[in-house]
């Protein structure tokens, strides 16, 4: 094992790797020294990249080839996609390697009548959104890091967002999947189909794994028909039972195009509004709950007047006692502003834990309450922000006690993932686990699903060389 | 090994076995002689069930200690749902248990705020719809089986039917899993949340395999917001080309409330109406490609308007030839009543094949060519029809030759199947593998994916307990 072995005979043996590797992919593309520390690892920390090298090859064949000359030597490795992560998957030791996809970032094939795109994992989110909508379709997973996050990524990590409700996540997304095993075979299919239910759908196992079960080197992803005409309107709610009426009464109402529910407890709203000055209160701050509703529509006049119909039926039932429907895009950016700014929230609660957890949705006002009822008992002062994609039963929490200790964030993590599990709910709904979250797994899974992953990493990199340490807790494996 | 011990040995211990089984569920739920032969296992064919015993257990803990005994005593079981499936997958030997989930067929909860059902695995799927339509949503997977088939073996088999192009196929609809292992674990989370990235998805693995992995026992089920406004029309297509630009057009136009897009070629309308008789042809039987084009929409006037404008504009770019659109419910099951004739199929083709298969859009014509002609080499007076949800790259195609001889249907499968492997199509779009279709396997997954396939079931049954012979091909473990 590396981190046990005598330094030198370590170090001969990593020069050797990497220069065997170096073949394969050539020695430009085997970064070490400065080229690797210069990069950081991680969105929030801005650490270093820590690890012995960095490997980027250019296809899947090189790909294979390195993990064919890491398994060979038990070399473990860790892979990167746009670093946009935000529980440390990302994080390498000295003693692994790097596997980098920056170099696999081309869109290979689209069809516009299946309505698929067909991308190379390193392919930012963004050029898949931009190729889709010239061809008069649209990639529906969209999030805030979309200009450097990877489809690679995204697919490791079963990218959420705010289109959720409407499209699901980047799982349902994906047709075709190709991924590099941990002793370099090559798997999958690069299915176009909508229906394909030939034997065991093993893409399923590669998404959402986080990089532990295998390398997504290449992707076919289903387009959607474009929703030109967007409807946004801003509302405040009198109370949480208001709140969840108005989710389901617009999914009723609008028949399918909701595209986005996304809540705000006063909390968050006041915050970013008057308390900080930040941003100009659309509507007044004294409502317990905030939501922005959006709806995806493709004929402008008949889209608009079924939005504003649903918005009026919502008042008159008194689900929403104040409402604000966005007049241009600009408008509607505003409207988003408050409900992203992410910058605002860091400014008035630093030094803050943020949190991204799911939850049956009837559950979340009472949930809200016993966390900030557990965080004001210890530090009377903290401030709990609550705001997310209700529809998806998913909240962010952000919490700040005035320190971020080792000891107080275990403390803070405690108070927040410990109600979760009496509800059936997730200590991760859509960020992953990472190194972050993996001691606290078996508040959401039980000890026969934990080891049942373990039997899926064991029947699929049984020398554990893929993302060590990353999901699965410490144990018997 | 049953099959290879002693008669008298064998039975000695299968009494044994189901004795002690009997004093887990109770002896009137451990059907034995009469009351097993009696059952049919193949709706296709009537063939009596020729299983040792049917076990019928009330609850995941009585599965858990049925599976328990099974594993101890190495007796392989099969799983029962509602016996609607198409590929043999409910055979079961004579030595044989097999597990039927009829009593399991409670719907749990309904929770209208989250929009969520949770069902035990014998439910049938209609009574999952009528409980959804009761509050207001709509449980959005529909096939002809509905009344029969259950909601474990539709996940288990991953149906599709007639929505996939809006709603996706049953794992997109399957929130929350509860399965028992081969050796009476039971593993699962019953999550009620859109977005839970806590760990490895293992449902997954679940859904799809066909019962070889896990058996299915409860679930939580995403509902969907309700749809009452139906709009339907046929259409008649000048030519492929057109087909494929009018499946763009029309997404494009109804901006995703497009639910079905169902083809028929030429052979497939004209034989069904002109030919045979049996239905008035709503268009000329002279147009080569006919397509039911059915929208979902909320707001009866302006989804009306919508799919009229839609219609309009594809007559307008000569997409579409001819058209009449369904102005009553009674109409509108007119044109399903064609495309849906199967038992006219029959009468008209006997002895016949049908195939269920996959493939990318624009390389359907070319494909359905090809069979023909492969099949009229050899049967010049064969027939082969076509049709299917061509939005989900799905087709169904006939072919009868006049016999129904097992090395004739061994011909005619391979030239159905064979095309589609240098296509990247597939040998199951939604009816599964079972047993008819795992000596192709080859055609649609390759080696090493079928090599990961005999992994995943080694880890999770390595004794191969759980619908052995089923959708893997016989070969090295």
């Amino acid at each position: 094992m590396p981190d046990t072995m005598p330094d030198k005979e370590a170090k001969r043996r990593m020069d050797a790797l990497l220069k065997e590797i170096a073949e394969r992919v050539g020695p430009a593309n085997v970064l070490v020294g400065d080229d690797v520390t210069a990069r950081r690892v991680d969105w929030l920390t801005g650490s270093p990249c820590r690890a012995a090298a960095i490997v980027r090859p250019a296809t899947t064949a090189e790909l294979a080839a390195v993990m064919r000359a890491c398994h060979a030597a038990r070399q473990p490795v860790v892979t990167h996609g746009g670093l946009t992560g935000l529980v440390h998957g990302a994080e390498a030791a000295p003693d692994e390697l790097v596997i980098s996809l920056e170099r696999m970032n081309a869109i290979e094939a689209l069809d516009p009548v299946g309505g698929t795109l067909t991308a190379q994992a390193g392919v930012p989110l963004q050029r898949v959104q931009e190729a889709a909508e010239e061809i008069g379709l649209q990639f529906p997973v969209d999030l805030g890091a979309r200009g450097s996050c990877t489809i690679g990524g995204n697919i490791a990590t079963n990218a959420g967002g705010i289109r959720v409700i409407r499209y699901g996540m980047m799982r349902q997304q994906v047709l075709g999947l190709e991924a590099v095993l941990a002793d370099g075979r090559v798997v999958g299919s690069m299915n176009h189909m909508l229906k394909n239910n030939a034997g065991f759908d093993l893409k399923q196992m590669f998404i959402g794994s986080e990089g532990t079960l295998g390398i997504v080197t290449r992707a076919v992803l289903r387009l959607q028909p474009a929703t030109p005409d967007v409807q946004t309107a801003l509302v405040a709610c009198p109370d949480f039972t208001a709140l969840t009426g108005l989710l389901g009464h617009m999914g009723r109402e609008l028949g399918g195009s909701l595209a986005a529910f996304e809540a705000m407890w006063q909390s968050h709203y006041r915050l970013l509004t008057e308390t900080s000055g930040r941003h100009l209160p659309p509507l007044a701050p004294s409502a317990p709950f905030y939501v922005i509703v959006e709806s995806l529509g493709c004929a402008p006049d008949s889209h608009a007047e079924l939005f504003a119909r649903a918005l009026e039926g919502a008042l008159d039932q008194g689900l929403v006692v104040d409402a604000v429907l966005a007049q241009s895009d600009t408008q509607r950016q505003g409207l988003w502003a408050i409900r992203e700014d992410i910058e605002g929230l860091i400014q008035a609660l630093a030094p803050l834990f943020t949190f991204d957890v799911s939850l049956p949705i009837p559950a979340m006002e009472d949930y809200v309450a016993e966390v900030e009822a557990a965080i004001h008992h210890t530090w009377p002062e903290g401030r709990v922000v609550a705001f997310g994609h209700l529809g998806d039963g998913n909240l962010h929490l952000s919490v700040g006690v005035g320190s971020a200790d080792p000891e107080v964030r275990r403390a803070v993590e405690t108070a927040v993932y410990a109600p979760l599990s009496p509800l059936g709910g997730s200590i991760s709904a859509e960020h992953g686990i990472g190194l972050e979250k993996r001691d606290f797994l078996s508040l959401s899974r039980n000890a026969e699903e934990i080891a049942l992953m373990r039997t899926l990493k064991q029947a699929l990199d049984p020398l554990d060389l893929l993302n060590r340490h990353k999901v699965l807790p410490p144990g018997a494996a």
